[in-house]
């Protein structure tokens, strides 16, 4: 068994609480009292543990890493990256897998149980609700891959989605597609809106090429498939789609390969996030690079910075996009 | 900021050790103090936490998840799985990324920092020096996918590599391949090291069967892609290759295609794992399915029964696996 504060404490005759303060950089302990711990704690074995420092501080350095998406591959560099940075920082990464969650509330129980110190929230998918929830039950909360707002409510860091639709617009009008379409995400995500809305925008000003819009029932690969699937045995396909991300955007190729339409021949593909399989050879797709790490930096950054201070006021930190030209979309005129 | 148990303690006039034991299930407290600790909590809109608990019963419910690969894609199954997993038991999964680390000492420093109730490392490619260190230092540890054993010193859960190696050489055979080859992950991995065991162990009785070997740099995309090209300008390629895993297979499977060969018809490909994404429609590979969630619910199952039972005898399970029929090799004769 683990040797623990409380051995410590029995051994060398003194309070918990006096062992606590010991192993707490700053709090007060006499010469003598220390003389005693430190001595019982050579002899039993017994390690300074993050637990010890949590009873005197009230910090345990957990920090809430919350995520409802493992089936998306762009979630594995985001927890890479989430894990290193709070390691680096000497904060404790704790997986919270809201998958099958629906309940705000009973979220928060979750976390409180958990006594982390703070919460990230990384995900464009889960209800804004969650991240607010967090918040009001008093813990610093950001959420990364939120959506962009005028005033927030939490702290967000991520891009401008509504901007990474008028760009691919741009993009797809700058190649000469005349007959373009967006295949979005899930409807419900923030994400998804806001891609879809700045797509509409920028081609509204043009009012001689032809778009359409449908969803795919999630940010998986299965999803684009089955969407694109359902939207060739519908008709004639767009010359080009503005898929609502990378992985969505693999399963719509897979359809449109599996139709024997040529890529980018026929129809052309352009996804968003730039995850690393994106830039696999048997992929290539050209995509809107969302800059992660830096999100993730920021994410971290402030979730510390309200560990600090608690009463900050929500924070809106936007990062820039920009298009990775490979092999799913014809070249500019 | 969170209300701390040392809030309510002053508040209800009482030590922390009280408040402790109020919301510790089992543990002494009069009648007169639990009312008095209760009154205070509810006024102050405390939650008994996790830390509390942690506090008199010495456990933290932590358990460390070890793991160092973020580019292949089936952790992020393993991670959806165990996180699931723990949570359903109460246990909650703090997420330890060694993609860095050399040093075990260091490692094991860490988890005491982080006061884990227990360790899974989740890998075929660490060390195991690293599991025998957590386990040295008194911490319930289980190695998932971990190497078979028939005296193990840790707790060890997987499949059994050599017998994989055997099941692929009878699967090529079966199907009339007269040039194989192992193209293994990298060759300090004992999952690589062992299926290459049974792969050649099971073609030495068929001595007219031409056999090689190389290996990746690691279990990645870049590393089947690279080591297969080096190979294909080498010389004429094998007629199948047995790869180390599924996303080193995906690898291999795009250099293949770019050299113009054809898939199975020129060169046939098996992976290992049956990973969501062996399954999609545009990569279809047939595979060896690796069970991951029994593996993962007796990980789990056995850390557990670890922590009840520290002095419990290294335990090792092992799993059947089986040959997943997808688009990648020939039919069997």
């Amino acid at each position: 068994m683990a040797v623990t504060l409380k051995d410590v404490a029995l051994r060398a005759g003194v309070s918990r609480s006096a062992v606590s303060r010991t192993f707490t950089k700053g709090a007060s302990v006499s010469p003598m009292t220390r003389q005693k711990v430190e001595t019982a704690a050579n002899e039993l074995g017994y390690t300074p543990s993050a637990l010890a420092s949590a009873l005197s501080t009230g910090r345990t350095k957990l920090i809430g890493l919350v995520s409802n998406n493992f089936h998306n591959p762009v979630f594995l560099e985001v927890f890479d990256l989430f894990t290193r940075g709070l390691q680096n920082r000497e904060l404790r990464p704790l997986l919270v897998n809201l998958t099958d969650s629906n309940d705000p509330e009973a979220s928060v129980r979750m976390l409180r149980q958990y006594s982390v110190d703070g919460v990230i929230v990384a995900s464009s998918t889960l209800r804004p609700s969650f991240a607010k929830a967090f918040k009001n039950a008093g813990m610093p909360v950001v959420h990364s891959f939120g959506r962009r707002m005028a005033v927030a409510d939490v702290h967000t860091v991520g891009i401008d989605n509504v901007d990474c639709g008028r760009m691919a617009a741009r993009s797809l009008l700058a190649r000469g597609y005349a007959r373009v379409a967006f295949l979005g995400g899930p409807a419900t995500a923030t994400s998804t809106q806001d891609r879809q809305a700045g797509f509409l925008a920028e081609l509204a000003q043009h009012p001689h090429i032809a778009v359409t819009s449908s969803f795919a029932a999630g940010y998986a690969f299965e999803a684009g498939r089955a969407e694109m699937q359902r939207l060739l045995a519908e008709g004639p396909p767009a010359e080009a789609y503005f898929c609502g991300d990378d992985v969505l955007s693999i399963g719509a190729l897979s359809a449109v390969r599996d139709a024997g339409l040529l890529v980018p021949g026929d129809v052309g593909i352009l996804g968003l996030n730039d995850m690393e399989m994106a830039g696999w050879a048997n992929i290539n797709l050209t995509t809107i690079h969302q800059p992660i790490q830096d999100i993730i930096n920021a994410s971290i950054e402030l979730v510390v910075a309200t560990m600090a201070q608690p009463d900050r006021d929500p924070e809106v930190r936007i990062f820039p996009c920009r298009i990775i030209e490979r092999g799913t979309l014809r070249p500019a005129l």
